[in-house]
Order: structure tokens, then sequence, then C-alpha cells
């Protein structure tokens, strides 16, 4: 008997109906002969509006109260759901988070899942129930309700497979699984079968947003395979999974040498100009930006033009951090001993991802000449084993994600189909 | 420094500028000098809300599944009455009725409690902190969610208020206090300054709709002071107490015989026609109502009118419970070998309940001296020490009350002021 923990987002449980329609298809997987656990988001927009709801009592919201506050989104909707599925003549129980013993530590509003007993969960399998629990939330080790933050349901979901030892995790979404770049931008995007974890997670790092990062990182840590699927068709989806592990039934061995493409434009290039060309002074400067608390990615040195004992840095952060680290540095103006600070938020990222290009030498090469055929200039490069990102003009990312899905042969024949009023 | 127990009902916390203002009298309890608890239920008709979406999934709900959604009701409240709070500069935290350690029986949706530990409560309160907890809920020993049914929040705070051993337990709703009758249907209704506890759980159990009964019993049994008043004024209420413990300080010791009238008009009376005079066949009879665990309020036997060998026997059930009585009687129709059975929605019961009648004899004849020059016909009586209750036709109970209201000297000199939008 299979162990499957599938998770719903707020878009598959909107309605009452929506509700219902997710019952059915639960109870069908456990008729199928499957002990089920299912992780369920918040109804449609409900966080939102709890969140509105708090901003009109008060602008700056106590982060303990606002995690009670938002976890009753998924209070509503696992109950439901349970309810739901009683009615449909099969056997389920809802629980919190605390409730399955979710342990995290005490960042309200981001908190990192610690421990999972997950005793109540056994126990209701055990019995031949379908469990229900909330997503997004847990609570700390003196008992105060917390939430994970972003994705946090992808997180709950993929740290109970784990726990749990599933043998799969289903992540269900109102897309029909990863692709090899997000198809409303490339038209001939297609459905990526199967891919390995670590290039799942270098294609969330640089921005797809159909799984998030924390739970893939999660998912590769403790070698659960994930199922990308669409919970409006019984297709089969995406398998996210560790090669090392085995392949799982459905996974196959793709032959391409680059799986995915992922664009990331809410980054931005904040260049510090003409800092004296003296040891430490790098390393001073992402000191002041590390004290900040936002996280940097790219980052280059060049000699500076003018002066030859002087050099530019450069490097990204995400756009809403941007002022926090301009202020920083301008408060550590005369300290650095720098010219002048630029902040461009008129970029974009694209990364090129494939585990093919350990293997395989002049990707790199055929990145450049695809983009320079384009006529695309690069203003940065970054890379690891399985992935090259550049950073370009943000009014030419579309059309160099287009050229590079093309040169890299990730086109399909037919144009994908992209369901209305996506989100997650 | 005193310790006060404050409970706001859903009408009060209706909206976010409602909140806001019940943060600020709030506040303004713990800056003159008290801890203060707070009871809070769910905003306005949230409740009723989450029922709806219930109904929309499916007619019959699982009832530990119903207590998690409802549950959810009261979790935003909370959580955005803490926030408020804090927003004017006290510190407030807000606790989950699991959270604070209410334990109650198993008995979804009318959970009784069993105890509190509050150990969080009393934590958060040496810490000058005000405390903001759930109304309405509590968990099983073994982790479930319950909720205490109708009035729960009222019981909620009582018995916070007896745990810790509060000076008073204040319950704000959207009246001014306890009245010698319903303002809505006695113009002249007086508010009474205070009332024994004894008198008010005779008040509440006749229909008084302000208390309710189950607070009211748990006042009474642990000797917690209420003071009933409106959260729209700063006017004193009505102070329930125990007089063996002493008086509180504003209670005034009342001179009338009658402190209140209540109308009940949810009962409806069944009468079985023409049992056979014999022992125990009464006893048969409220064994098989018994058996639908229907509470039985007053019974009557006569002597049937057209034989001498056969008795009628009359009681009165809650409406809603009077088919299932039906039914059980109708299967033991030959077992019982009564004639007929009649079934009278249209009766309402009225009772007159003072302390004073101990000691004043007189009262019933005063009482059905006032019915009978009224014209109005007493169908069924019964008493208690303190009170006096009549069944009458149900569209002669205004009028009942009103010169009952009158025949007691209750009547006020000016008219009460009934707010609007009224209701719990």
């Amino acid at each position: 008997m299979a162990l499957i923990v599938q998770k719903y987002g707020g878009s598959s449980v909107a309605d009452a109906n929506s509700i219902k329609r997710v019952a059915k298809r639960i109870v069908e997987t456990s008729r199928a002969g499957n002990h089920v656990v299912v992780v369920v988001s918040a109804m449609g927009d409900t966080t939102d509006e709890l969140q509105d709801l708090a901003n009109e009592i008060t602008p700056l919201q106590d982060p303990r109260e606002l995690d009670m506050l938002l976890t009753a989104g998924e209070r509503i909707s696992m109950a439901l759901l349970a309810m739901a599925i009683k009615s449909m003549g099969s056997d389920a129980v809802s629980y919190t988070g605390e409730q399955v013993g979710i342990v995290t530590d005490e960042k309200h509003g981001s908190a990192k899942i610690q421990r999972i007993s997950a005793d109540r969960v056994r126990e209701a399998l055990d019995n031949d129930a379908i469990v229900i629990v909330a997503g997004f939330q847990g609570t700390t080790a003196t008992g105060d309700v917390t939430t994970l933050g972003r994705g946090g349901s992808d997180t709950t979901a993929v740290a109970l497979a784990a726990v749990l030892h599933a043998d799969v995790c289903e992540i269900y979404t109102d897309v029909d699984g990863v692709f090899t770049a997000d198809p409303r931008q490339v038209p001939l995007a297609r459905k990526i079968n199967s891919i390995t974890s670590e290039e799942m997670l270098e294609l969330a790092a640089a921005g797809a947003k159909v799984l998030h990062l924390r739970a893939v990182e999660f998912a590769r840590r403790h070698g659960v395979t994930i199922h990308v699927r669409s919970s409006f068709s019984n297709q089969q989806g995406t398998l996210v999974f560790d090669p090392e592990k085995g392949y799982p039934e459905g996974a196959t061995v793709e032959e391409s040498i680059v799986t995915g493409i992922a664009v990331d434009q809410n980054d931005a290039k904040i260049t510090v100009v003409g800092v004296p060309d003296a040891p430490g002074r790098a390393a001073q400067i992402f000191e002041i930006v590390g004290a900040t608390n936002v996280n940097v990615d790219m980052i280059v040195q060049n000699v500076s033009a003018n002066d030859t004992k002087r050099t530019d840095i450069s490097f990204t952060v995400p756009m809403q951090d941007g002022p926090a680290v301009v202020t920083a540095l301008r408060a550590a103006e005369s300290a650095i001993g720098y010219e002048s600070l630029q902040f461009d938020d008129q970029i974009a990222k694209i990364a090129v991802v494939g585990a093919g290009m350990r293997t395989n030498a002049g990707v790199a090469t055929k990145l450049f000449k695809a983009l320079f055929e384009a006529g695309i200039n690069i203003e940065m490069i970054s890379t690891s084993e399985i992935r090259i990102s550049v950073v370009t003009r943000a009014d030419m990312v579309a059309k160099a994600q287009q050229v590079l899905h093309t040169a890299f042969e990730l086109d399909g024949a037919d144009e994908a189909v992209v369901y209305a009023g996506t989100g997650r």
C-alpha cells in the first residue's frame, strides 16, 4: 500500500465546489488503494483578506498575532475538506500544524521547521483515515503558532512526506507541471516529464515559480520525490527526483543538455563606482551589505575605466531590498572611499539549467553566441556546475529567453496550453 | 490591583472600527490599574457565515470538523484585538482555548469545561500583559478542538474568572444590563441594578436572553460576580452576585418582592390523552420521553373529563424537539394504552422571579388575580421557591407580561432605551 502526500494550493480550494472536486480526487486516490495525507492552503484569497483586515487595524502588526490571524485560513479550508470527504463515505480527519507536531523556530512569518512528530498522522493512517493537515503553519516549542512564509504549504507537504517516508509528494497546482520555460512567455515551452532535484533547485533559485525554493531544498535534502501536477486534469505532471536514489516509476532519462530556463525580473543591480583598489575593500562593502540581512546574488568586480587604481563592484539584490542597501552604503561612503553609487532596476536575470552541462563542454559558448547573434548584451555572468546565469537589460529578457529556448533545442511541437485565472 | 475579566460578544467586535473601540476600553481599564483578561467572540456574523460554508459542502457535518471550522472565527477576532491593543502602546497577547488549557469533554458542539489550567494567563498577567482569550472553545484531553455551544463565550469568561479568582466578570453586550422584562416588549421595563445569582438563574432558565444559563450556573457554583453592561456606554449595568458571599461594590439591596419577568415562546405542549389511571403509567411515559434526550419542563396531570378511569398528562418540551417526542410516544401507543396525542405549539411560558417570594405570601394570588382580571387563561402552573411560571396562549403572553410588570410594581418612570441592531 503506497503512501501519497498531496498538496492543494488556494486556487484548487477557492470555493465549496472546488473543495468538493478536490475531495473527489482525494477519495479516488484513497480507493485506488493508497494511504493519503493531504496538505491544504487557505481558500482562494483568504490569506490576503485576513491581511487586509489586519491592515485596517494597524499598519504595524505584531508578528505573533499576525500568525495567529493568518492560520485561521487553513483552519477553514481543512475542516471543510475533511467534511466533504466524509460526506463521500471515506473517513477523514483534519489536523492543525500543532496537532501533527510541526515544531518550528520562533521566527514568526517565516519560521523554519525543526522537527515533526506526526504521531497523530500515523495513528489516523493506521485507522484507514485520510489525513488533512493545515499547510503553512507550525508551533514553537512553547506552543505559539507560527507561519512558514511564502510557499509554506509546499514545505509542509514535502516535510511530511519526508517524515512519513511517503512514496511521492504530489504538489497540485494550476499548471500541468514544470515547463522548459514559462509558457506564458515562451509559447513553445514543453512540459518536463522528469527533472533531478538538483536541477529543480537551480531553476527555483533562478526564479521558476511553480515550486518554492525551500520546498525543493527540503525534498533534495531528504530524498523526497515530488510530482508537480495540475488539479484540473489527470495527466502526469513533472517528477522531481534524486537519480542517485533510483528512478521513480514514470521518470525518464532525458537526453538534453539543458533542462529548462528561468527568468527573474525582481532583482536590481547596485554598482559601487571607484572603490580604491586596496586589499579588504570588497570585504568591507559586503560586510556592510550583509548587516542589512539582504541576500546578494551575483557579484562582478571590474577595473574602473577612468582610473586604474580604482575598481567598480557590482552586485544584484532583490529589488525591494535595494533602498536599504543603498542607505547603508551611503552611510559608509567616507569609510569605504568610493566615488559614487549606481542603482539599476532595469535588469533581468536569465538562467539556463541542466545536469548535462557537467559532461558537455561548450554550453557557455553556445549561450554567448546565441545571445550575441540576437544582439543581446550580457552585463553579468555567474555559473554553477549545472547552471549559467546572465544579466541583461530588462527589455531584452523575453527575446533572450526565446532565443536560448530555441538554441538549446527545448522548443516543443505545439504551443503549451495556459490555463486562465492562474496564480498559486 | 484588581483582576477584571471582560467578555465582548460578536456585535461589539463586528468590524475593524468596533475592534479599535473595544481595544480602547480595554486599554483604559488596564491603565486605571487593573489586570485585564478579555474573552472575545467571533466578529459579527462570522460564525453564521462559516456555518453557511459548511452547509454548502454537506448538510450532515462531522461534529469534530465543524468545531475545527467554527473556532477559526475567534482566532481572527482575538488576533486583531491583540494587534489593536498593542498599537495603542499596551502589551497584549492572544491565546486559543487550548493554549490557556481549557479542557472539555468530547461532546463536540456543546462541550462542557472540565478544567482550566490558565498557567499561560497567569504568566502573561505577571508580565503586565493584557490577555485575550478565544471564547466558545476548548480542547479535549487528547487535543481535539471543541466548542461550548450557544452562549459559550459567556461560559469561557465566567470559568476563567472563577479559576483566576477575578474580582468581577464583566459581560459586555448591546443592552445596558438585565431588565425587569424585555424592554422591546415592555416599554416601561427598568434596568435592574443588582440581582442575586439565584434569581438570575431562574430568569435565564425561564427565557431571559441577556445571560446564558450555563454561564449563570457556573457563576453561581463558583461565586463569580458578573457585571452585565453595555459596550456602547460607560454606565453601570447589572451586578449578578451571591449575597451570602457579601455585597460587591455598587450592589444595592432591592426591596421589591418580584425582581423580573421572563417569557419563553420556544416551547410546545404535548398532551397524552386518556392514559389508563394505573400505577406506573406516568413513569412509563417519561421513560419513553427521557430516552429521546429531550428536556421536559412543566408537567401537569389531570383527571380526564370523559372517563374517570383515565387521566390526561401534559408537558412542555422545546418546540424543535416536539416531533421526536411525538414519534417516540406513537411507537409506544399500544404499550401505554392512551387514546390520543395532542401537540400544541401555540403556547408561551411566563415566569415571575424574585427572592422576596420566599418570605412574602400571596404572590401567587396576586399573579392569578392580575391575569384573571385581564381575561388571560392559565393552562399550566409550576413553581420554585423564588419563581412562579404559567403557560398561556401564545397570543396572550405580551399582554400577560405587561399586566404582571405593572401588578408587581416593576414599571419605571420612563421608557427604556433600546439600541438598534441588537442581538448577541
